[in-house]
């Protein structure tokens, strides 16, 4: 099986990143593909970089296409989600929706944690995209500066323990969401300083994708996630000029 | 004052129309500007046409922000709403958003009438993220092909007077919003067919957005849509990679 | 454009002043009309105050139709909102749904903020009734004696904008509507010491009538607010009886 | 105990029907108090209507008070029900919340049945003033012209057993609440013929009124249905004007 | 009339101080059954000992239902409900179930109140069943040992009351529900200590099952609460496989 | 690694059906283990068969917890749900909320397609307990007598598919869940003749237990899932007496 892991920010080392994680949890004969933006920022925080971000992404969907059988959509806050589902024929899995659905099992309300106070806003409209507000406890983001993207989970590990820590016991989360592709991997190091279950969402998301994959499911011919009909444009992507074109 | 009327749609004669519907509503002393896409699809209908138009609605911003005192986003669907109200210095109204809620000071319950059964995922998802489906008696749209965008309001003139009418009396509706830009200024033509108030979201947007302006809002220094932290970028339009770098 | 501004509450000087911010946004063509209620409280904070100022309002509007293209009722919680938007030919709007569905163009969510703690049930049974709850951050109300309903915006001024700005700070409000008939006018002179927008529920809601005659909305024939068939009745004002009885 | 049958109706043979019912409910010690409005419409159908009916109400409650232990308003709709709990020193229950909530204890969903269409709009802002939409499978309404208010229930007793049953079979209502002061004693005498249970609202709320009374709850000093602070007034009916400036 | 009064608990003394609080608010006329589970845990406070404390209420009502012209199932929580009222023939009501449709006419939103802290993600999940989540100010839990359950209400009396004025006075609930069948009777005696009503759940109990009975209502033969197709079993106890059998 | 799955029921062909479906989904190193109720119903269907359903479970759990990674309540309507969540040191997952949650990545709403009437008012409740409500587009159930359970989904093969057919065209699903334990394996024989997505909630339950054991989630030390303190018990299963008395 082959799973694209398409990261709509440009920073390359957090992609590579997002791979290691999803290879500890992929099964043996799935294939990790990860795939960084071309352009863009280096990580999206607001929705006015999500709304580029998103259309990125459906240019390296259509160019990555082929031999796919399950896409993650590798940025927490999903961008660009229900038009990569529209568009892909096969399943497509957002790191937020992964998560959150993943956290759904492990408590009755979860809390999702991060590492930038900027990206609140975006998070909660994600939170909300998926109709999951009655079951989201808070957003608790360390709001603090850091020295880099890269390094952001090493620098705030134990501020987002603790952070993760008071989402339990001073929210009510029954379980906690840590939020943001540079967080990747992060869970299971500080899983034992939190009482309630931690979710790494790059691994809930390989999961997800694979599931999805195996299950067999088809391609909607009809609803929300048919493919829409072919639509001429300009200046466009060639790839996705092709997509929304019509192209197999 | 100078209201930019943005079209992430591609067919400068539907900006055209809308441009025209729009100084029949403004104030003598609003300037009206139309703005067409340069790249993108005729029409917007689905939400992966959305995502793109949306980051393109962003380019248009940037590159005629300069003296505007309120931009309309006219497309109904409002692509790039959130992202547009955070980057720009002055109030951003969607045609979708205008049109619902003024459509809420005629009603309790309201329907959306429009030319296209594709439009209907994108529209609802839309209706959601204003937290205004309990106020949605029903989306309503004719399938059945047309011949132009320019001139589909006319080939569907009785068609959607019928529609409309069809909202009010089997979905309950209380008022009608007549959604997309296509059908600009069409309202006024059929409102005495429909036994309920029809709403023309061109011209409650532009109404909507002048109202903003004259208000004197300024702009949030704070919560959801205060303007982001300055962001490095690759890739973008120049005028884009200002703005979201900090650019004044 | 005739414009009637009508107040339930029984404060002439609250009306004088009313009209005056009214007549600030108002277009150039559009003729303000203050009335005042003969008889009730001098400004309505219950909902038993609500109760009969709403049925005052009705006899203010019966007597005050001729003429008229769209009507305020202008005291913040709506009082006889549904009432008078069944019996009334031309279009109304309620200052607290003026000032929220424009708060909505600015925001995510937005706050209340008003100058009584007796405010607060009758309050948020109104944006409960505008289905507006999921919008809404907080209502926030000086708890503080003042001197007099007609200098409470003087006496409060810091106050008010203390309390906005907590709104901001500690609610997550985007945006703040200022609540109340007596606070007329305060919007504009606090604006700059508020983090986020502000919004003038007078102001708002002149443009908001503006706009709605404007549109040329016909009255509905059908559903929620078409006109009620003709009922007998003993004992009403002459010019309700003969509303309710089914006079043009 | 002494329970007040508030009608806010103008039409005596229906409160006599009404408190007719309520004795056979009613405990031993129990006395019920008829009492018709003096003023307003033989029946209330409409949201005007219901406003005057409540300010009416709180003339009636006002001069009616000495010695009550519960009171009842005795109109589906229940107007003027929050003002009147204010300022009530005893409990007061309204027919439909009292009915509504009834049902909930046999139900998953119920629905609303009563006798004309011109009070849909009405009864559902009443169910959603009491947060129960979730439990509501859907209002029916027979709409049809009837001879008088006084004997509609026997004109249309086959009817409303016909339209309560499709409630059951078409609405997925797991109960029904006969809906409306004229329809009073109804719902004994059609029950074999609906597949589930019928709630005679009268009854419900005699019951529920003096079950409050019974379970010796005290006035609330604080919240939502605390006595407002003393208010002056003008032109307000003397005993309501005595209650509103904080007559004991 | 005979209420069953079923506690699903096995401490017989509880049960004792249950009947003796429903003799106080019955008719002259009802007879109260107290009824003890014969297995199970002294007092429930998860979902695990609810899961098995309603299937053995199920069993009690197997083997009483003969003559019982209604239900109680006495144990906050309501273990069992759905069951109960789809088997019984005659009308069941849960302890939390009525005090807070109760707590609902005396309140817009009310608070629970009990004595210990484990009792918290069963109560909610019993609100959230009941669809009066958005009536909900606080769950409001004692979190200290205490020395026995059956004087637990004694030991706590103090704390209970400043339990419930917090409810009023911080989470802004208009009643407070006094919750669970150790604190029957409590309310009576510290209800002048609490500015807002407070509910005994087992009194309200009392009184809305003989509601239910004297409404006289029948047994749904259609929807969620008809008696359910007989079906053969194994293992259970014999009067309890004879009612899932069929047997009337 | 080692999951339990658990059916509630007594017909241990059809435990072995879903043990045959969970395997082909499993990964190599996984065991599934088959439990079978040892007492109880052929197939749970209503609210009271799940009551005592769910407390089989909890004994079984407690009889077969040693060694075990995860555990699949194997019921749709997932009896006991909470209350193994609370008890297990594990993951437990149940198939209505696998497929449900799983369906949540393939649509904005699904809908729950089975075979038998009776199921409708408990897999509704279910839907709620999971806050899904939203997300539900209908529940669509064969109402025709079968031969067996264990047949069943070859009995209705055709009618099943015509059904979650119409579940797409007619109420707007995007995707379904065929529900139901007897149901397992149906989905991909079906697949092609359904225009959307199937899932196969054994199949989902399968790989989301999996997921949940391979991410190494803890058990919550607080919140609603942290295992209950210990407590006194009469009359249990052993097993389960000791479980809940507190042994690990």
């Amino acid at each position: 099986m082959r799973l694209l892991l398409l990261n709509p920010n440009t920073t390359a080392s957090v992609t590579e990143r997002m791979a290691a994680v999803a290879r500890t949890v992929a099964a043996a004969g799935t294939e990790v593909v990860p795939l960084t933006a071309p352009r863009g920022v280096p990580y999206i925080s607001t929705r006015a970089e999500a709304q580029v971000g998103g259309a990125v992404a459906l240019e390296m969907l259509a160019e990555n296409l082929a031999g796919a059988d399950a896409v993650i959509v590798a940025a927490f806050g999903d961008p660009g989600l229900g038009a990569l589902r529209e568009l892909a024929p096969v399943p497509v899995v957002g790191l937020a929706e992964a998560g959150m659905l993943t956290a759904c099992m492990l408590s009755r309300r979860f809390a999702i944690v991060s590492f930038a106070r900027a990206l609140g806003p975006w998070y909660r409209e994600c939170v909300e995209y998926h109709g999951l507000a009655p079951r989201l406890a808070a957003i608790r983001l360390v709001d603090r500066p850091f020295g880099s993207i890269e390094t952001v989970q090493d620098e705030f590990e134990a501020l987002i323990a603790e952070t993760a820590e008071q989402a339990a016991t001073e929210d009510g989360a029954d379980a906690v969401v840590l939020a943001g592709a540079p967080l990747a991997g992060l869970a299971e190091r500080i899983a034992d300083r939190v009482p309630v279950p931690l979710v790494d969402c790059v691994a809930a998301a390989t999961r997800q994708a694979e599931t999805l994959a195996l299950l067999g499911v088809r391609k909607a011919r009809l609803g929300n996630f048919r493919r829409p009909d072919p639509k001429p444009s300009s200046g466009l992507a060639p790839a996705l000029a092709d997509l929304v074109g019509g192209a197999a």
